[in-house]
């Protein structure tokens, strides 16, 4: 059986955790499909399964903020994939922050305590 | 509106990712519903919600490997929770290792490279 096979597809999808070698930071969670993770593991960068728009997504592909993979990892019902990365331009999140968890609950609040390195605006400009 | 009405439940649930304070490490990954999410702030323990056994699960009860919550964080697009919790007994997982990502991708093989800290027969033993 191949190490895709053992992966436990839930309606083609497995989550995935980014976390950032080094810091240890947990980036962002996404999903993965059969080919995003075969395209994963071929290429050395990641490229998710975007269920909003429906086709694989390169990340990065507009931003330039790939990330490159370091190491992956399976959890123990098969089901649930870690991922090591290399964050390119420091930047995971389409907001411009570090990483997407950057709402903290404080008093019953939820409250932005990271800020945006990079406008998306000046991340994403195009013609 | 209130904290829980900010998350973007799907079918009742968040998927929820427990990193481990102090390490970084990522423990686990699972599921909480309003009242799970509700219990964990209320008591400052982690409850998730079982979705093979349909109902509360009170992470620990039985092995004693509870989660003590430090830090509750909320993804940009309000449906992935980050807790950053005090794990008791240093072991995250049913099988007995510190945290569930024991299986690594190698040559094509997921490979487990972390060791058992005490065997799932002794944390989990019953009348």
């Amino acid at each position: 059986m191949s190490w895709l096979d053992q992966i436990s597809w839930n309606e083609g999808l497995v989550p995935v955790i980014a976390q950032e070698l080094g810091t240890n930071d947990v980036l962002m969670f996404a999903f993965m499909n059969r080919e995003a993770l075969t395209l994963t593991v071929e290429t050395g960068y990641a490229v998710y399964w975007s269920r909003s728009r429906g086709k694989l997504w390169f990340k990065g592909e507009e931003s330039g903020h790939k990330q490159k993979v370091h190491e992956l990892r399976l959890d123990c019902d098969a089901d649930v994939i870690l991922i090591t990365v290399e964050q390119i331009g420091g930047i995971a999140c389409h907001t411009g922050r570090h990483d997407c968890f950057f709402q903290k609950l404080e008093n019953g609040k939820w409250k932005t305590d990271k800020s945006v390195i990079k406008n998306p605006e000046e991340i994403y400009k195009h013609e």
